[in-house]
């Protein structure tokens, strides 16, 4: 049976997978984060059990060399996570089996998922924005993945503060400038002294968050016009969130140009929990197209 | 002989021209712009002169709809231009006769411009913003004008006010919140009672119009990530103000990502006063080469 791989790498676990022809999941598994030698070690005995792989997709924490053109194209970029820095992901990979790989960053696989199932139409633009321990953003472009010198890492889109916001703000390069300083979990639970998941819906909090997502829509919109922008990650799980956004972003835009109906432009992420998987196998699947 | 066609549409004169097959220019004409029906009449006097046009290049002021999808693709969107909002530019064009025409922005036109003359490798991307009476982008990723929903109206992006600007901001829509309100030639008269071009080389005004031309070299650089963003329009024909757009890229930015050297990644216009008509003719060229 022929069979397609997935390899999710986040920082805490690597989930990896293998699904059939029909995209249908035939087995995963989770795998705790090490180092890049030890976890990589493990990532190849899981896929040493199947012999017909066609095609794998990676779908990496950020940041890693995406430029075919780089010479460090394949490898994880410096990085605070120990072990990793440097690491070669996709030649350990070629060099356990030649097979045809999609390498890119998790936030692109995440995408990826979503524009396979239907968030937008065929060759139209989305943008994947997660919110969680860290920002990043999955960009899709008439249906290709954008990316340049390297990947997106638009979770540093400069912000305008919030006249209530003395935060001084979480970000190592940009503190309270960027998105992920003010907007990132690590940030609210920082400045609330308590998580995301424990402010309650009536916080402040959930209004300045709010404020500064509808500032990232705004300007991905003015800069790709894209379909839709979809959130996930684990804060805007909070449920108050997205309405928040999208009337923070209606007051911010003024309506300035023409953009989809709000309630279908600024959505929540709906291939849920398995988006990573998916994408990947989605992935996998498209490398496999382009080669034949 | 075989003859390629250029529009530039301005807000205050439209250029007119045409060239030969090694893209040299046979004639061009300046024309006052008034309502789009005057206009248009007096454009298409002059193309009435030449046989043997194979296509046109249009490059428009904005807004206009340039979505194939759109009932009102071809048109010029709502626009405080006394008698342009609506009007049908491509549609008069190809009632006069029916040849390829590649519709776009003035923006895009000087953006394909600069990266059909060499400013990148094929299949690179970049970012050409103006900055005039307007603000405005004309994005390139890899080898395509970039598009989606609309065109990119990227003198929007949202701005962190700089601390020593107290202005309350030129935008219609968004006042002090966005580039264009606070960077645009009518912002900076109107804060410092001056226009931009008799402000002294030492006036503070430098610093703070290159805070903001720096945190949108930020904010293309982490969505986009191009190999160049190139500065056109009258205000940075100031020389001194490049050079503070790095030196503040520089200090936002904090070397978060791999960029191309400062020098070669934050860079003025090459093709110059050119620029425009230069850029409807290759655009005319692609469009002949993607039907042929
Ligand atoms: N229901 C919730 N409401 C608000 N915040 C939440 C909710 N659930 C999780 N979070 C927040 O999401 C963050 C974790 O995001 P997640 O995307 O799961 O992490 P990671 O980026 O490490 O994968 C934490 O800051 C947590 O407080
Ligand atoms: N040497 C200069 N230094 C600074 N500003 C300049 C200079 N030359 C022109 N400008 C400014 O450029 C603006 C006009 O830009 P331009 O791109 O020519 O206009 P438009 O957008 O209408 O085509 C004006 O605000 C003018 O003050
Ligand atoms: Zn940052
Ligand atoms: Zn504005």
């Amino acid at each position: 049976m022929a069979l397609l791989g997935a390899i999710e790498g986040g920082g805490t676990k690597f989930v990896v997978a293998v699904c059939d022809e029909d995209m249908k999941i035939v087995d995963r598994q989770s795998i705790p984060t090490e180092d890049g030698q030890k976890t990589m070690d493990a990532v190849i005995a899981y896929f040493d059990q199947y012999e017909d792989i066609k095609a794998i997709g990676i779908a990496m924490f950020g940041p890693i060399d995406i430029n075919p053109e780089s010479r460090t194209y394949g490898r994880v970029l410096d990085t605070p996570k120990r072990g990793w820095s440097g690491y070669d992901v996709l030649g350990r990979m070629k060099a356990w089996r030649d097979l045809p790989y999609f390498w890119t960053t998790d936030v692109n696989g995440a995408a990826w998922a979503e524009y396979k199932t239907g968030a937008i139409e065929p060759d139209h633009s989305l943008v994947y924005l997660t919110v969680g321990t860290g920002v990043g953003a999955g960009i899709i472009n008439r249906g290709e993945l954008l990316s340049g010198y390297g990947h997106p890492e638009a979770g540093h889109l400069m912000m305008q503060k919030h006249p209530k916001d003395t935060y001084k703000g979480h970000c190592p390069f940009h503190q309270d400038r960027c998105l992920e300083g003010l907007a990132a979990g690590p940030a609210m639970a920082e400045r609330w002294g308590k998580t995301a998941k424990d402010l309650s819906d009536d916080d402040i909090a959930w209004e300045i968050e709010a404020d500064y997502l509808a500032q990232a829509a705004v300007d991905f919109t003015v800069t790709l016009r894209p379909d839709k922008i979809i959130f996930g990650g684990g804060v805007p799980h909070r449920e108050i969130l997205l309405p928040l956004v999208r009337k923070a972003f209606s007051e911010k835009f003024s309506n300035y140009l023409a953009t989809p109906d709000l309630d279908d432009y600024i959505v929540p992420v709906s291939t849920g929990d398995n988006a990573g998987i998916l994408g990947c196998f989605y992935l996998a699947q498209s490398k496999l197209e382009k080669i034949s």
